[in-house]
Order: structure tokens, then sequence, then C-alpha cells
């Protein structure tokens, strides 16, 4: 169950970029579940940005100290077991597989970036991914971007990628990446994970700040139910193999292209993540407009994606705007005057100065819920800010899922 | 579909208070409708909190301004219709419904407070309720706690009420409440009201302060689905009645007695909300302890208490203790130590130190979870301060209802 249809995806290999993948039998089914990406060139770069819960798993632990240490050269992603909730046993195990790696591949550990989702607290398998990993390493190749996009995956039921070539002042450079997760978080199947590369030539400051920027405009701004997870990560790898000089200051001109080029793939991929949200069966694009700033927009386009109330009415079909006033109104804005907010259901108007609007009909309203894919828009009348929040509804079939997750 | 058997009430008059039921025919079906709470007495006080949502329904408007304007004499409750929705339209309705009553009992309008719950954005039927007043105000007795506590019912599926004696000082004062409410928020059936009568007497003042310290102890510590009404209000009626001289001052003992009676009282009424929440079928009582303050408890009691991801797994049964500490995690909390958490399901410890318990087995998680009530506390290990958070499951009931609500 999925909104939309699967949209077959041309993988453009990144030069300065290999991946391999491998069953190792962490799975119970027989399905690559291993997944190694390697990053050369001497004017690579890489950055990443991960979850913000308290409770991090290890493989998270690990990574932003090897980040912090080192230019990163490999990534190594094990599927089938998140390697989380198991204390100092589970950095352990996550740092013993960068140390056999790294004694095979002769680097230091430190330049290996460890990512796990799975079920959580059981311990990893160590013994079977330092097994498979020779063979991993035989694989490695240019044009693994397809088997890694579902050697990754857990719960989903369709891998989610992205691939295009863009013009980055007067090189072409091209941007290809990955995600898995089908809820914001699964805790026992964790989570969100995300690869995108390319051979674009930028700073690693810079290239950090981007990410962090355009995460916050996608991936942030996706709600499945509202979870976060211990596992989350995105990297986002630049191998600098592009003729083209580095890109060393915000206030070029290419930073901007590079930028826009960046957030577009990263909000398909978010949207792709949506789109295949546990039991869902609607897409609803919320924007939010004329808001004091940024942050409110986001906090009212947040609050109303996450209200159960909003997505048992979006299942049904049901035009229950009171529910998304209710919403709005409930999002903590100091001062909101609800007299001045304005809603559209897709083209047709449900609110005007906060209360039902005159020439609305239920008739109306039923017919643009009734499709797949929605846009609410919301109108504070207070400011110039928006932002755009996607969610998906809230069906029998989310119930199943998570109840029975371990039966 | 309510946790836990029905406890029959004994409705204890209070001296001062009157109350009367009718059939307005504001509902479809031929149930009271329409409810009025007289309050009598020299030494009469009159306490409110209400909803904090920005979209505040018109009767919670008209409320807010005729209690600061004066002492209310009277209380005028609809159910069938929420009177929310409306702008203008709807305060002039409110404002009628009260001078309608002012006029027939010789009383300033400012002195009833109107309070509404049921659909939204549908007219309120004035003329229905205006023509069922004489009736009404004939009927005024003070038996009448029982029919009030149906009176006020929407989709509730059994009243809720409170009623006992307790020592003030010297005093014997006696307390009755009613309640009703199945989902924080039923924008459409909305939502929470609570009306609680005592004879003791009490300063203005003291009560308010009173009623707002023992809401935010009660009815502010319960979730359903993390939504909150547009309607949401709960009244303090303190007649003055009893034999005792007025309580004045916070540091009286006797304010202790009467702060932790009301309390007391509260707490039943709110507990009595979750038990019959949509679709309920188990009652979790979260007690977060040992936080830095009871800010951050409520925080992490609320949070976990909002999850849908531990909503289901509660439904499921399933001991899923990793979304627990998922979203202790996400909570939001500055400088969380994880390492120093430990969660205990009733009497079996699952996470200690922040990761699974040595000693836990699946069995005693799966033996507890089995309950149709349970406790989990949550140890932070940061400080004195805690909180108790009530919320129910989420189960397919849940999504029907409130999918199916206007269907």
């Amino acid at each position: 169950m999925a909104v939309g249809p699967s949209q077959p995806v041309d993988y453009l290999p990144v030069p300065g970029i290999r991946a391999a993948t491998t069953c190792a039998g962490i799975k119970k089914t027989n399905r690559d579940d291993l997944t190694l990406f390697e990053i050369q060139g001497e004017h690579a770069a890489c950055a990443a940005v991960f979850t913000k819960n308290a409770f991090c798993a290890a493989p998270v632990h690990v990574a932003k100290s090897h980040l912090a240490a080192t230019l990163p050269r490999y990534l190594l992603i094990n599927s089938g077991n998140a390697n989380a909730g198991l204390g100092h046993a589970g950095l352990t195990d996550a740092n013993q597989c960068c140390g056999a790696l790294a004694d095979l591949l002769s680097v230091d550990a430190q330049s290996i970036l460890p990512f796990s989702t799975g079920v959580i607290a059981e311990p990893l398998p160590v013994g079977k991914i330092v097994d498979a990993l020779p063979a991993l390493i035989e694989k490695l190749d240019a044009q693994s971007w397809s088997a890694a996009a579902r050697a990754i995956m857990t719960t989903d039921t369709r891998p989610k990628a992205v691939s295009r070539r863009v013009q980055v002042g007067d090189a072409s450079v091209t941007i290809t990446g990955i995600a898995k997760g089908a809820g914001m978080i699964q805790p026992n199947m964790a989570t969100m994970l995300s690869f995108i590369a390319t051979d674009a030539r930028i700073d690693q400051s810079l290239l950090q700040t981007c990410l962090q920027e355009t995460a916050d405009a996608s991936f942030n701004c996706i709600s499945v139910d509202g979870d976060t997870s211990t596992n989350d990560s995105l990297v986002l790898m630049a191998t600098g193999a592009a003729e083209m000089p580095a890109i060393t200051h915000i206030d070029d001109l290419r930073y901007q292209q590079f930028f826009d080029a960046i957030l577009s793939a990263c909000q398909e991929l978010a949207e792709a993540i949506v789109r295949d949200g546990e039991g869902a069966t609607k897409l609803l694009r919320i924007r939010v407009s004329q808001a004091a700033d940024s942050a409110e927009a986001r906090q009212i386009g947040m609050t109303v994606a996450n209200s159960p109330l909003v997505k048992t009415a979006l299942f049904a079909g049901d035009p229950n705007w009171g529910r998304v006033l209710a919403a709005v109104g409930r999002a903590g804005i100091v001062d909101l005057d609800v007299t001045k907010i304005s809603i559209h259901l897709d083209e047709v108007q449900i609110v005007a100065h906060g209360q039902r609007h005159s020439g609305y009909t239920e008739a109306q309203g039923q017919a643009v819920m009734s499709r797949d894919e929605i846009c609410m828009t919301i109108d504070l009348g207070r400011g110039d800010a928006g932002a755009v929040v996607l969610t998906c509804d809230f069906s029998y079939e989310y119930v199943r899922i998570n109840a029975e997750y371990r039966t």
C-alpha cells in the first residue's frame, strides 16, 4: 500500500562512488542486507545529519565520532538489525565491524561510517557481517545503486531513489541518492536512512551547511506518525570528481545552484518516504503561508500533520475542516488572530476569516477529499514566511502494522 | 467500549446548588440535551478554566467575559451543538440564550455562563433552547446531578461523576462533580466539560488558584489523542453554604485539605474520561519520576502518552519498550542522560541504565501487557520531581470512530 505509482529511476553512476550489496544472512529472508559505499577522490567531502533523539543507536554514535575525526572513505550499512538499545555491547559491535573492514581495506577504521536499520535490542550478528565483507568488497561497482536502494529496505514496500544531472556553473554534475523508511520511527525496524552522492567539488564545511539546511526543508518536514527514530541518518557524499573549481563560498552563485539541486533531490526522496508511509492511502501536502516566520509555519504544519483526528479524517475522505482549525489553534502560536486565517483544499476554499467560507459546500469538500493526493493551503495573514509539510493518512492498516508488528 | 466497570455514584446534593435537565430537541435522539445549574448563597464563589486553543468556541468567549464581569449565578449547558466555528453569529446566539434566561430569572445576563458541546459549524438552534427554558427553570432541584451527568454526554458511553463528603478544618463539606468527554478533542462533537460544586466557603481568588493548579495535575495530564478542544471548560462552584469561616489564605491549613479534596475529585473525573476514551481497551498510567522539575516530567509523560507507536503497542499488548525509549528520547529534554533511565511495567523492570534490563524476559513483559490497566514508571535519575499522565490505547475502533464520524 503506497500512494501513487512507483517511478522507475534511471540510476546515473556518480564518478568517484562505487557500491556493493550482498546477503549476509542478517534478515530472515534471503535478501541482500549488507551495503558498502566507497568514496574516492582527492577533492572528496562528506556531510551527514543524524537523529536528534537522545536515544541514539550505537552506529549513530560511532558514525558521528568517526566523521568528526577524519574524512569518510566507506559507508557500511546493514538492514535487518538496528544495533540499538544495547548499551556498550552495541558500540563494541559497531566498532568491530568497522575494524574488520578497515583491516581488509588497509584504511583507518575511523574512515568508515557504520549504519544499521532493523529490529532493536537484538545483538548485531557481527560474525555474519564480518564473514560477508570480503565478497562485498569484491563486488564494488559504480552501477550498484539500484541494488543498494533495495538492500537498505526494511518494511518499505518499494525502493526510493532519485538521480539526475544538473548544471552547476559551467560544470555538469551528477546527483544520485537513495532512501529507506516507512514510518518516521519504527524502533523495532528503525528507520529513515538516506545516502546521496554527487561528483560536485565543494568544501567540506559548505557541504555540511548545505545538507543541514536542505534536510530541514525536506526530511524534517515530513511526518508519518510524529515519532523520531533512534537511527535516522542522512549522508551527502561529494567526490569532487567533476571538472570544476571547488565551491568554497556561500556567496558563489554556483552554491545556490548546487543547493537547489540537493534540496530538490532531498524533497523527492522525502516525498517518496511519505508515499510509502505505513498503511498510507493518501498524501497530504500542507502549505502554510503568510506566517510571521518559517518556524511558526513549520510548527503549524507539523501540528496539523500529526493530528490523529486530521489523519483519520483524511483516511475517510472527510473534509472535516473543524479538526484542521482545532489543530492550528493548539499549535502554540502566540497572538494568533484566528479571524485572519483562510484554508483551501486544492482549489476549494473551506475557511475564510477563521470560519466556514460562505460559498463552501460539503459536496465541494467531498470531491477534493476523494482524491489520492491533496494540497491543503493554510494562510495565516501574519507575514511572508511559509513552509510545506507532507504527511499521509492514518488507516486501519497503520494500526494493524504497528499493533501486530512483533506478533 | 470503556476500560473497567462503570462505578455507581451516590450523588450527594450540594447545599446551594440546584440543577435541571430537559430535552430541547437539539440532539436528533430524544434525550435530555439542556442543563441548568443554579448557584445560591451570599458567600458563593465560582472559578473556571478554559481551553487554551486559539480557536475558542463562542460560548467560551462569552463565559470568559461574563466571569470577568460578575459572579456567576447560573450555568446553561447544551449538548448536541458546539456553537463553534460560526464567527459573530455564534457569539450572538450564545448571548441570546443568556439574555432569554436572564429575562425569565430577572437577573443580569452576565451572571449566566453558557457552555456548548456537540457538532461544530452548525448554527445553534436558539429557538429550541429558548422555548425549553421555562420548563427547565421549573425543574430546578438539588437532586438532579445524575440527570445532568447524562444530559451533557455526547459520544460518551457512560456518565462520569464523583461525589464525596470531606473534612475541611472542623467542617464537613460536600464535593459533587460531573464530566463529559471521550476524546481530548472532537471538534465535531466537542468535547471535555466538567462541573464541580462544593458548599465550602472560600475566597474567589483562592478558588481560582485552586482550580488552575488541580486542573494542571488532573485534566491537563490526560490524553486520548493529543488534541485539544475548542470548547474545553471546567467550572468549580463553591456556594459557601457550609458552616465554616471562609478560607481566605493559601497558608490556612484548611486550604490544603480543600485543595487535596478537589484534586482528588478532578483526578477521578479525568481518569473516567480516559477510561471512556474513543475506542479504548486499555488504560496506561505513566509515572515519570526523578525528573529535574515537574514540567519536564509532564513533557516526557505526554510525549510517551501521545506516541501512536506506544499506543498501538498498548492495544496489541506488546511490551515494545524500544518505542517508549524512543518517545522519551524525542521529548526535547536538554542534557538527558539516557544511561540513568530505568523503566518498569507494573512490577517488572524492563529497562535499566537506558537499555534492556538484564533480568528481563519477554514473557514477563507479555504478562503485564495482557492486563487491562498498566502502570509504567519512568525514572529519569535527574532529580526529585514527577508527574503522572494517563492515556489509553489506539485501536481499530479509534480509527473507525474518527474516520466514520460524519459518514
